[in-house]
């Protein structure tokens, strides 16, 4: 049975390049890059190259890179390490209802540990409006955390204007952005648009679990969650995974060389998606009237269709997708942001997650779509048995 | 030219193996193990076996491994995580000097946040004494940490008697085992040896770098320190890095199969690179008394030959070696171990490590040992210039 993988937003394929290039420095550049000698060297090299790659597509320095094990680990350490780092002039942190459990949970964590933590609404569509970020930052406002592209929704964020917002009201305030779903897929410009801090995971990216950085600006300090060799300049002890980060880079050279003309392609085959599933009876797509939408997440309710019902019949076609965001799909409900956007009881079981990748064609959209439609009616009757 | 690499304490080559199933994994099991569809239990299954082979060879339970990015990552999980979770029922920990930096920096995080830390002696051969650690075990001792293999000279803690020693004076005392260079070189039964957590790294033993594992024994309970998604009940947020979990239980489980004939093979070895190279005038190996040795780490000095100058002349032959222990050589003089056996001086600057692996042959450890003893004399006069 041919797999259509349309839970690119959970995890991505690796690129054959990526995986290639991994496979070399596993098996013939595989020194550790704290030492002296060729290997040592050769491995450093590496590294070296990764940051001028992913500095690049950023525009930043490549001393501003720190490389960690995941967009998880880098969420972590810019709001713990923000917070440990700045309590003495604040304790308060602003973020948003809709944000990753990574950030949420985190969050709850300083919480425990004293810090008072503002959680900003959203509009129907997923939208956190810069103004309201402006009012709620204060004179000890340490950390105003923002995701890029929303996990379950795709909403895009208007980063740029609420990293002005916040330096309006407050230069000291840093601005944290996930950018877990938006990196590869957005040019992201931490300069421009203020942000002090970007996690970002090569997972997402078409390269390995097990990997990912965080941007720290110029003049950021943050402290260190993990203490030990002092490798990245203390900031992130243990040795550097190379070929991860390695293949992390090309990844994310491949994505952004053909950013534009993949975007457009990824947003014609999600239109289409789009047309096709929404002439299903009562169907819906959640955040389509956001000003900014990924080119790459769907969220489709379909009343009367619980979605692991349909997830699973799906899979049995070969298609993959989700319900909900895979990150907290061993706890169902916790879907913050269909909650958020106003979704309530039955729609937030009804609703599933398409999410694209380059790696996706026309055929596997139009595939799934029939697939969608021909189980629909069959399970909207058995739903009423 | 060919590489003779002699540094596998710092890092290992991965099996090939072990380079391969990890590619499967990149390219065609590549799901995210918390998606409810084939691509999700298909990863998930990858990590179940992993789980029953590294249990296996610690005689525990699958459901006492947390996966972690690396050994720092495990040894600041269990000491930092035990400490949060236990400081209401006391503030003491005791350790010893020649810990690797992710204990001994993760010690000196919590002497700042108003922990107590004892830091026992070790003897002229590396080695901690079990009465000593039963002496300084206090009624508000939490925990414990010993290394099971010293990183820089090989020595081998008697475990089993110190975890013995901790328990017969305060039950309620966790003992912490950082089994990064054991692990893989010794048959270690945590439950044997009482040992309540015990960490252990991936790229020590011919898997990926960027993959480690925390054993938690039942009833240990201990506060996660990275948080979010809820991955691995909670403990460990973050998609799991399934290629570098899956890849490192493999390699353990082609060392494991044939242990105690490499670890013959390997002593044989060791042995024979020590019978050549002590030849040289005035050399010595340090932590040859010990009652237990690594077979694979052999710690060298040189007096009047500058561990630097002699790396750098060997790596002109293609022998690669290290300079005191790779965490810290970027930060020379850092040697805690050397210090603590009672090197002084120059001895400190005189001492090379020279770590082996299965991967190494006899003609490997010969001609090391005559590049060595050729390189000497010559580098020696230099020196007295």
């Amino acid at each position: 049975m041919r797999e259509i993988y349309l839970d690119n937003s959970a995890t991505t394929r690796c690129f054959p390049e990526t995986a290639e290039l991994m496979n070399k420095l596993y098996l013939e550049e595989y020194g550790n890059p704290s030492s002296m000698h060729h290997k040592g060297v050769e491995a450093e090299r590496r590294l070296t190259e990764a940051s001028a790659i992913l500095a690049g597509i950023l525009k930043v320095r490549p001393a501003n890179l720190i490389y960690t094990s995941c967009g998880t680990e880098s969420d972590n350490l810019a709001i713990i390490g923000a917070a440990m780092a700045m309590r003495r002039s604040g304790r308060h942190l602003i973020t948003t209802v809709i944000e990753h459990p990574a950030v949420l949970e985190t969050m709850r964590f300083l919480e425990e540990q004293g810090f008072e933590v503002t959680y900003l609404p959203v509009d129907s569509e997923g939208q956190v409006s810069p103004q309201a970020v402006e009012a709620a930052v204060r004179e000890d406002t340490i950390l105003v955390s923002v995701m890029h592209t929303n996990n379950e929704i795709g909403t895009v964020q208007p980063i740029e204007e609420i990293g002005a917002a916040i330096k309006r009201r407050n230069p000291r305030t840093l601005f944290h952005v996930d950018a877990v779903q938006g990196f590869g897929k957005a040019r992201i410009l931490p300069k421009k648009a203020r942000i002090d801090l970007l996690s970002v995971s090569g997972h997402k990216i078409h390269a390995a679990k097990g990997v990912g950085f965080l941007y720290i600006g110029d003049g950021c300090r943050i402290r260190p969650i993990l203490f030990g060799g002092g490798q990245q300049k203390g900031m992130r002890s243990g040795t550097q995974n190379t070929a991860g980060i390695a293949g992390m880079a090309l990844s994310a050279r491949i994505l952004y060389d053909n950013l534009e003309q993949d975007n457009d392609r990824l947003c014609r085959l999600r239109d289409l998606f789009i047309s096709l599933v929404t002439q299903i009876p009562d169907a819906f797509i959640n955040g389509m009237g956001a000003a900014r939408r990924a080119p790459h997440i769907i969220s489709l309710t379909v009343p009367g269709v619980r979605a692991e019902v349909l997830l699973h019949a799906l899979e049995d076609k070969g298609v993959y997708v989700s319900s909900g965001s895979a990150c907290a799909s061993n706890r169902p409900h916790l879907s913050g942001t269909l909650s958020a956007i106003g979704l309530k009881g039955d729609q937030l079981d009804n609703t599933i997650r398409i999410s694209l990748s380059v790696m996706n064609t026309e055929e596997d959209v139009r595939e799934a779509a029939a697939a969608i439609a021909e189980l629909v009616p069959f399970l909207r009757r058995y739903t009423r048995h």
